[in-house]
């Protein structure tokens, strides 16, 4: 049992990377493209997702921190975290999936540290008791330093088809990372009946996308799979300048399929299982399971003052400065925004997309 | 039967009354104080249910119509209603019931022609056939020229347990009046074994507040039962300058009980049994219900643009400009104006007014 005072000691050596990117197009309206769901407060707390990922990583990171954004985002970015200086905040010019971003990063960080240890952490998920989860960082890290991709996978709470996940082998036995165990492979989102089957047998583990592993071993294990991307995301550290040219040539992939996987299938991953509770906030459903109050009543996001609820239950958000009254829905989701309104429930929250996608074929980007 | 040339003959002597009064609450918040469900356009038509009210009747009563209504609503009234001289809109100084309102048209009509007869009709239903409905107000004019009151009375379609009922009795033999028939007794909202009971009969009526009846033996009906009311309307009708000192001191009250009941206990009422379609529009079930299409779908009241559903149906007002998204939820009624929005199901309908009841103790007049 490490004292709160070790805990929360600073882990040299380590970068925290956050790619801050996805549309989070299951909370339209909400989430927008100008304004994803990670510049937005979901808890409660009066900090966004993407300060609450900050906060919770800086006591082992200190200013050793990147976060990955479109151009776009830079601006609001910079303006939630004002004590993150501009040469830590990373564009990507384009998005290229999570393998070039994280790429990016860790190809600037090898570039000043080789044996530097990267933790990558999406920048638009809710994390329960912070102390677990750098326990698990700390372990990982751990880990990592012997050369090892590292995950850190979720307990499952229920048969989940919407997350992938990982199945572990054998502890790794390492001193400093005492419940590290390899992975036997990660899994691509499986069927319910697969799900919970994996539940049952307590060997899988939900895959959040959180990896730990040093910048140059990563970019070497890209490198096995894909040369041209590696040299491209080392050429781009070496001469920033050459972003913009490189940039477009890289291939579109995700750190899943470029590392994570082909590494373990060749025994090179480990995983520290996290117990701490984890949410990736990706519909109303999930949105609406964070507020327990929402069960029983109306939970109200933002003004409660706006919201006007009789025999109703689930969450309203009354974000337009209108009144909104709910009378008689069970789990309803109300969205209100300036320009648009939603009206859903828990049940239905993954269909939300499917409103997003007719708003597109109907011309109206404005509204995304 | 009579032909359509003589059906859209003008009845000579007859005046229409229109009580534009109610605040619809259970409409609430597209009906509001200050513009009541009478001013809105309900049916899609282009016309506001009082527009309709009025298109209804014109043709049997060209320009002897007047419209009573409290002082805020005039300058609507008027505006919806140019055609019509400003000396035939009756200001009501407060809201004292159906019987002061209509008596007074009834009283200012009397001085002019006591032997006229008057129909009076709520500004906020909604009627299916007009043909059919002139037809039954033709019958109705010729039953009260023989000094009855009369009611026309809607043909049950369900065991409604929010109408009032009307017993039919013998046939009143009148060759003008061929359907019309003694009223045996109105009755009061019934439970719902007793409406089947009702339905099954095949002898009962819901009572929609049309009373058709001479001018004179109105007011000589209300001075059966308070003697006062009927001298206060005929000094008012006598002085129109005395309206603001005699208004304050009459009985507030409504025309079924001040008269429809005691007359039939009388047997001086008689009832021409309706088969149009009709709907007093008394909450958003019953408005969802004169739009099929919201049965398997959304449908939208005003702009349909603006309205983007998956998988729903109910009913959707997009009233304040902005894009109003539902998904995955059915007999939803979502009314979207620029101060409040509401959002319930037609099942929970009738529960509207208990918001705005909340509203009301919340201070919030300024929403109601």
């Amino acid at each position: 049992m490490t004292s709160a005072r070790t805990r929360d000691e600073m882990l040299p050596g380590f970068w925290a990377v956050i790619p801050a990117g996805g549309a989070g197009s299951r909370l339209w309206p909400l989430s927008r493209s100008g304004a994803p769901k990670f510049l937005h407060d979901l808890t409660g707390s009066g900090r966004s997702l993407l300060q609450e990922t900050f906060d919770r990583l800086q006591p082992l990171c200190a200013d050793r921190l990147l976060v990955v954004s479109g151009e776009a985002h830079l601006p609001s970015v910079s303006r939630q975290l004002p004590s993150v200086a501009r040469d830590r905040l990373v564009v990507e010019p384009s998005p290229r999936g999570t393998m070039p971003a994280i790429g990016l990063a860790a190809a600037l960080i090898e570039a000043r540290d080789p044996e530097a240890v990267i933790g990558s952490f999406a920048s638009d998920h809710v994390i329960g008791d912070e102390e677990a989860f750098r326990d698990c960082v700390r372990e990982a890290v751990a880990a990592a330093r012997e050369d090892l991709v590292v995950t850190i996978g979720i307990e499952p709470t229920f048969p989940a088809t919407g997350f992938g996940y990982i199945q572990m082998g054998d502890p790794l036995g390492l001193d400093e990372a005492p419940t590290a165990r390899h992975v036997a492979r990660f899994v691509e989102k499986p069927d319910i009946t697969t799900a919970s089957a994996y539940l049952d047998s307590g060997d899988f583990r939900w895959n959040a996308g959180m990896f730990v592993v040093k910048a140059r071993v990563l970019l070497d294990e890209v490198a096995r799979t894909d040369p041209e991307l590696a040299a491209g995301l080392r050429a781009i550290a070496a001469d920033p300048r050459s972003l913009e040219k490189i940039w477009p040539t890289l291939t579109v992939c995700v750190i899943d399929r470029a590392v994570a996987e082909p590494a373990a299938a060749r025994g090179a991953v480990a995983v520290v299982p996290g117990s701490f509770d984890w949410d990736d906030v990706g519909d109303f459903d999930s949105l609406a399971g964070l507020h327990p109050d929402s069960r029983g009543g109306l939970h109200a996001l933002g003004d409660a003052d706006m919201v006007v609820g009789e025999r109703s239950s689930g969450l309203v958000l009354a974000g337009s400065g209108r009144t909104v009254a709910v009378v008689g829905v069970e789990d309803v989701v109300v969205i209100d925004t300036s320009d648009a309104l939603l009206v859903t429930n828990r049940t239905h929250a993954q269909d939300v997309r499917s409103i997003v996608d007719r708003l597109r074929e109907l011309g109206r980007e404005d509204l995304l």
